[in-house]
């Protein structure tokens, strides 16, 4: 398998809602920095493929985000950008991108990569994606599963089964949906269960293929739209809206057609302002304190557990703990860090009210 | 003693540090509407005196606040703004005041109100302070003592002692400092002492001559800038700067010239946020809220003791308790109520670090 057929494919959708007020609908979690790099989560997930493709990346997003792609990625050319009229889920996404470069190229071997995770050791990555190519290259669906740090209600997992071959990848026993937590502490405990990131790599065409075994329809839609570019707009809504997950991978499992490299790096994929806390180093002076930017515009005074992304106006925290302070240009946020997954309920309350300027 | 001789002074100074950031050197607590009715501390003031003095009324503040008042204060003459070159302290504010005064109306009595507190019932306080001012054409210096709610340790205290004739007015026994918390308990245990709220009715020329008693040569500085108003700049930076406490209250207290007049009001000098939260009522829909300005720019969510000057942006709060949370344009303050004293630390390192941009 060559490498110069390896294609990265990174869907970038998702409002991030629960990082609001710094996620919005219309600058969503993957045109920030959110790990105080300097680079978005967009160009950190770029630069981590970029020793491994090249500039054979494809970028899928909404219509909205068009631009702010194209200005965040320069290098990225322009007809490696699909837009996507609405969101359709994953699946059409990530197999708009297999039918375009399977056109393109009839062995190109693509890997799918969310635009807005963090991957703390990009050069193990890189060699567990290569792996991850070897795999597909013999036909194999492959996933690359993240081991599991905590028993975390919030992924699915993936169980792993026989090794295949000599290299490091084993053929998947089951994808489970998110467990409840005494699941999760069980699945933990066998030393068999890995989180899925949906991190997947295959060749474009058996990707296609194999979804046209369960949902021939959408596969169909998706090589058409690939050789007819102009029918965009009439195709896109007719499309089944569904989870690469339910679409293919799940029943491709039961078929013994997946496989799964373990991931030999950190990864986490900044679900929320607590997740977000535990990426950010601790400020200097300031112990306890996480700030995200410009440590000098915040004064953190007798406290522990502080998050906060910084503003640039002063921000001044005063005997507190465990709390998460988001100041932005029209919203702030302040909230108990173990209520960070309820973000959610402001949210929505603001988008009943109408609200839609500040989502 | 005719009420044709009364007059209101207020002495508008004072920069409410535990406040910040709300309030500022260049936009202190008494320019704040803090109570949410329309109007600044400064404004209810002169409202609260309004049916007492009509425009009767002469307010002392710096020169960089002269224009703010006269702008908030529209029925104030013009002659009736006295603006100082410098703060010298409240015996030089309300004395020079004093001084004018008496220049022009010899009978003058005087009652000295602080522009930046906050009064529950004007009609009791118009009560008092008419009894007051009958002590004081008896020629006593007439205080008026606040019944204490707790056994605060951030005010002076007052011992009443004898009656004086068949009004409320009291003989003032002692004024005693701020006591530590064992000592106030004490206090309030003996039901014989009233808080210190530099609340002073007297005529000017008693105070004057008062003053000339222990000060002399305050007092003599005072009359010459009453009669020879240009020489403000020359005379003023060598006024001795004093409280009025203890240049003239407490030697003529221990020479039997001092009365109280109890007051029958409730009354907060709104000295820290966590006071601020008390005097505002619970904000509909949010239990446990107390929200300054719109509520419809607050959001309350699973919280208890939350106190939010409302700013104009969104606020939310999520599984909070006892926190108070200050947006301002260029500052934001999250803290602990149980920590309102404690804003001075910031303010303080905020000025040793030159940024007075933000003080």
């Amino acid at each position: 398998m060559s490498r110069e057929h390896f294609w990265a494919v990174i869907p970038a959708g998702g409002a991030g809602t629960r990082l609001w007020p710094l996620s919005r609908a219309g600058s969503p979690k993957f045109l920030h920095d959110l790990s105080g790099s300097g680079r978005s989560l967009l160009q950190s997930t770029w630069d981590r493929l970029e020793p491994l493709t090249g500039d054979r990346v494809v970028v899928v997003t909404g219509r909205a985000h068009e631009a702010a792609v194209r200005d965040q990625l320069p290098d990225l050319p322009a007809d490696q950008l699909l837009a996507e009229p609405s969101p359709r889920d994953s699946m059409a996404a990530i197999g708009w991108a297999a039918a375009v470069l399977e056109a393109r190229d009839p062995q190109a071997v693509l890997g799918s990569f969310a635009a807005d995770h963090v991957i703390d050791d990009p050069e193990a990555f890189g060699r567990c994606v290569e792996a991850a190519v070897d795999a597909a290259a013999d036909g194999f669906l492959v996933t690359i599963g993240i081991g599991p740090t905590y028993p975390a209600t919030g992924f699915g997992y993936i169980e792993v089964g026989e090794r295949l071959g000599d290299g490091p990848a084993h053929a998947v026993a089951e994808f489970v949906e998110k467990p409840d937590r005494a699941r999760a502490e069980a699945y933990l405990a066998t030393g068999r269960f890995r989180w899925n990131a949906g991190m997947f790599v295959v060749r474009a065409s058996v990707l296609l293929d194999l979804l046209a075994t369960w949902h021939p329809d959408l596969a169909q839609s998706l090589r058409t739209l690939a050789a007819q570019p102009g029918r965009l707009d009439e195709l896109w809504p007719g499309l089944e809206k569904i989870a690469i997950d339910h679409a293919v991978a799940e029943p491709a499992s039961r078929a013994g057609r997946v496989a799964v490299v373990p991931g030999t790096f950190g990864w986490d994929d900044v679900g929320d302002f607590a997740s977000l806390g535990g990426l950010l180093p601790e400020a200097d002076g300031m112990p306890g304190a996480r700030i995200l930017g410009n440590a000098a515009d915040v004064r953190v005074v007798d406290s522990t557990g502080v998050v906060v992304p910084a503003s640039g106006r002063l921000v001044a925290v005063v005997g507190l703990e465990d709390v998460v302070v988001v100041d932005t240009p029209d919203a702030l946020l302040v909230m108990a860090k173990d209520r960070a997954q309820d973000v959610k309920s402001v949210v929505d309350a603001l988008r009943a009210e109408g609200r839609t300027d500040l989502l």
